[in-house]
């Protein structure tokens, strides 16, 4: 079932008009006929069942029902924060991490990341990511758009974005035996808290970046034994907080 | 740090001539030089650091001792089987099922499936993902090599791979209100035991091929109350597995 996302407040057996970028994907590209379906999802989070009544030669108009449909946003705020890797990487984190139910999705640079991004080409970059973001939560029937963001230093990532539990994925936590410290946080998490993860870039964290995280208070945790690769590695740590709050015990409010 | 397999058992204090791939890639490509260090897993899981003591034209020789280190092998046998998609999806999942453990990695064509291997070209096709199952294993430290395969239909998967526990990845589970049902499972699990879950393409299974595995004790699970796309439902469920069986309560014999 095709899904949009609209920027306004939509009510039960309203008729609307779309256009633009909805006119074109699911008339032009998707050829959607009257009287086909699809599902819209307003800005308060509210699944509507949209049936084709009329098409023109740029927009088209549906009538509005509600549609009644599980949850299905992690029960608590999931921020991951990746280090710049290659393009190609990022589409992927950005898309994957949509699909496994991030709220957040940044991308900041340390030391030793790979890329960085020119202050010029940031709001082209970001554009580019948000509509992946965008366009995953669409296929994913999302009831919100991750956002994307990104921080030019590690300080500035620390000074701008908070969460109820901070951690960064640190591959030497799996070494010294301390595996379980990802689970004991996982299990205290109540609904409606925010999480967020840091995750290093490929050739990992500086020594002084771990301790200048450490005295702001972020817990360092391990992914398991194995050495995951940075794009891998946030795609574990959301599959794992879905499995533990969705699957094992369900957080409810 | 590097590390090769040898398909030979190896013993501590040996000194070991290697020529071929291994001397390409370490030698050639990475240049290595004497007195640098890397890794050998041997045929019986074995790690050894291996030191270089010469380097000669096409080949080099190693000095090797014993190298302790905590078990990075999944505590159960786990085997993904995903039916065929997009070569560039076949290349991801099986680079990214490698890092998460997985020790084999199953491709099938089932009625949805996007594409089809003529019998011909299906050694060279296998090869390719084996290769890529080999560096993924060595990148990752890991103490196998997952073993790649695949079955022409369905039908023959069900007849050639058996494990204790065989799962169906079905979306329709989520939306059943049986959320818990992969979490009952990996709950139940003992160290030492198998576990196979088959993935869908992109199109999702048949009515027939779901009754079929029904009929051959599959049971059905859900991945979460997301839409995954077919390359990242194997590793949602690798994820998780890990994270119930390493991180969790750590299953051990």
């Amino acid at each position: 079932m095709q899904q949009i996302f609209v920027q306004q407040r939509l009510t039960p057996n309203q008729d609307l008009v779309l256009e633009g970028t909805s006119f074109r994907h699911l008339i032009k590209v998707l050829r959607l006929h009257v009287n086909d379906y699809f599902w819209i999802v307003d800005k308060q989070q509210q699944t509507f069942q949209a049936q084709i009544t009329t098409i023109n030669s740029d927009n088209f108009q549906v009538h509005l029902q509600t549609l009644h449909r599980s949850n299905c946003e992690l029960p608590v705020t999931s921020i991951i924060a990746c280090s710049l890797s290659k393009k190609d990487k990022l589409d992927w984190i950005t898309q994957k991490a949509t699909e496994l139910g991030a709220q957040q999705i940044v991308f900041f640079r340390s030391r030793y990341s790979i890329m960085k991004w020119a202050p010029t080409i940031v709001p082209k970059k970001l554009d580019h990511l948000q509509q992946i973001a965008l366009s995953a939560a669409q296929q994913s029937h999302r009831l919100q758009v991750p956002q994307v963001k990104y921080y030019a230093t590690l300080a500035e990532l620390i000074k701008s974005q908070n969460a109820d539990y901070q951690l960064v994925a640190y591959e030497q936590m799996a070494q010294e035996q301390k595996k379980g410290a990802l689970a004991d946080i996982f299990q205290q998490l109540q609904a409606g808290q925010s999480l967020m993860c840091l995750f290093g870039p490929e050739g990992g964290f500086a020594v002084e970046e771990i301790r200048q995280l450490r005295q702001n208070k972020y817990k360092l945790c391990g992914l398991g034994p194995r050495i995951l690769r940075a794009e891998t590695a946030p795609l574990y740590f959301l599959s794992a907080l879905s499995y533990q709050t969705e699957l094992e015990k369900e957080l409810t409010n």
